[in-house]
């Protein structure tokens, strides 16, 4: 599939879910739409992905199959401004791929036009309408469940999580990645965005996800959210005791100290963040922190980071890396085996 | 007004919204549907609330204004077996309110109903539809703010946030309670049921309450579930981060041991579980459970109660008491000034 993406404004730095179809997609990306950088191709700003050119707008963007929205604002709604790109697409044909809360499928003319040019519009975002309350009953899967939680949003989870599945994948082991959120889903073709289900089904969603694919060697769930967060921990808590997991990955960003957005809250350190989820979860699943995941991304040489990746494993007092400038590999032992 | 409480096969014991409305409701009660019980009165089942004659259906129910769903099975279905009493009281011209997941304004049968004898269709659980995300600002507010938490579903958070209300209000303090669930709603007259609320914008409901009230001396925030709970502690967790509350109100039930409906799940013990609110509050909000409220409706006998309720104060290191029982006042103190 030929896809262009949409990130205006926020390519590539706050467009998660760009960089993610980017770097792990299956699909060729023949645009990235970002009226800020137009003329910009995606190497410019990004190494180890696929290349594409920077345009203003779908107009300006080569034949594809699908626009997929590739940035979500706080709250999850539909910018205004970018309506005309989702016209364009679908007045040239093609399908529209998103996952905001605000579901294009409900908006009037977006709906009258997938019609008319016989379109279709993918809110991944939509949870089933079967949900109900988990039973508690994630933790008797064959598999080895490992979480990837965080000490924030956008510390790199989602990337962890298939940098993970792909060095278990290279070990032969039959390894998946259970998506919690849109981009997982995206990558992974399955998957329930958590955070848009009614709170009550939230770790019931988890726990039939985790159930459904328990017979594979490991299964890495994507974690969202922060247990410390103010906004989002609810969907953090969801995910830790609906996956029941063995092991957590522990994901942070180097020198992050505050919570992105939410500046006035600190993030606790290290250490103390890793005892708070163990404490959390043992009531319904006993299992560590056996492993850490340092974004250095923000760190310029190769030196700073692998200093940073070390004072963050003796802080944690496990294994840790960064799986997309180092290695996810050298973690793997501790998350498969921590008996 | 007059109502009809639905409770088929669970009054009293397992009807918490239908003991609620007897016990602190405005309404009238003119009947409880239980066709388990049918011939009994609610005086032979419960002290210190309204009586009245328990019957095997709607069409047995004197003259009234609503049929009150006073029960909700785990995952929040519309029982078929309710079917006959629902119609029923829509046949009579009286309206119908429920807190369940399922709307019964969505069900067809119920809603030509409605429409054909002109009566409303009240789903005090349906969420208001402009919700989004915390802002974590609730912390800001003038009132002091008590959260009553728990150690299980069903222990009394709801009954223990009432008589705190009225306790303070005794004192002549400005005091409400911010309900969060179907029965608090339908007692308060107002508030959001947050385990219906999507997972994402879960923590902000509680928030946008919090901060609408902001104004008085003392908001007790009703709590839901509970933070070790296989299925629940997302909703929990929203609550607690959501409120920014300055004092906890720790709420068990005497002898509880597993957790109810997931008796492979054990309940910590509670100076365990005081301290994990505590740790899971404080890098949002710093607080400490100030206050124990124990439900001790299990144990017969005045001694036994007060044993029980003088072992969890000693247990927990602050004051405690059954308000139900005894008297909520003498906990006031300690969550009013806790500093």
């Amino acid at each position: 599939m030929r896809v262009a993406i949409l990130a205006h404004g926020k390519f590539p730095g706050r467009a998660k879910t760009a960089v993610g179809l980017l770097r792990y997609g299956d699909h060729e990306v023949v645009a990235v739409l970002d009226r800020e950088r137009a003329g910009d191709r995606v190497r410019d700003h990004l190494d180890g992905v696929q290349d594409a050119p920077v345009v203003a707008g779908m107009a300006d963007a080569p034949d594809c199959d699908a626009l997929v929205v590739g940035i979500a604002p706080i709250g999850g709604g539909f910018e205004e401004s970018w309506r005309p790109d989702v016209r364009t697409a679908l007045q040239r044909g093609c399908d529209v791929i998103a996952g905001l809360h605000y579901f294009l499928a409900e908006d009037e003319e977006f709906a009258r036009l997938a019609e008319e040019y016989g379109c279709e519009l993918r809110d991944v975002r939509r949870p089933p309408d079967d949900l109900t309350v988990a039973e508690g009953t994630a933790g008797a899967v064959d598999a080895r469940v490992v979480c990837t939680v965080g000490t924030d949003c956008s510390v790199g989870k989602m990337t962890a999580s298939f940098e993970l599945r792909d060095a278990a994948r290279e070990r032969g082991l039959d390894a998946a990645v259970v998506p919690t959120g849109q981009t997982g889903i995206m990558l992974a073709g399955w998957g329930i965005a958590v955070d848009r289900v009614v709170s009550d089904f939230a770790a019931g969603a988890v726990e039939r996800m985790v159930r459904e694919e328990g017979d594979r060697d490991l299964l890495v769930v994507e974690g969202q959210g922060a247990l410390a967060h103010p906004a989002y921990s609810a969907v953090t808590l969801a995910i830790l005791h609906g996956a029941q997991p063995d092991a957590l990955a522990l994901c942070h960003e180097a020198g992050r100290e505050a919570v992105h957005g939410y500046e006035s809250f600190s993030v606790p350190p290290v250490e103390a963040y890793a005892r708070l989820y163990e404490d959390v979860a043992a009531p319904v699943s006993e299992c560590a922190v056996e492993a850490g995941i340092l974004n250095t991304s923000g760190l310029a040489g190769e030196d700073a980071a692998r200093e940073a990746v070390d004072a963050y494993a003796e802080s944690l007092g496990v294994s840790a890396t960064d799986p997309v400038r180092f290695d996810a590999d050298v973690v793997l032992d501790g998350l498969l085996d921590s008996e």
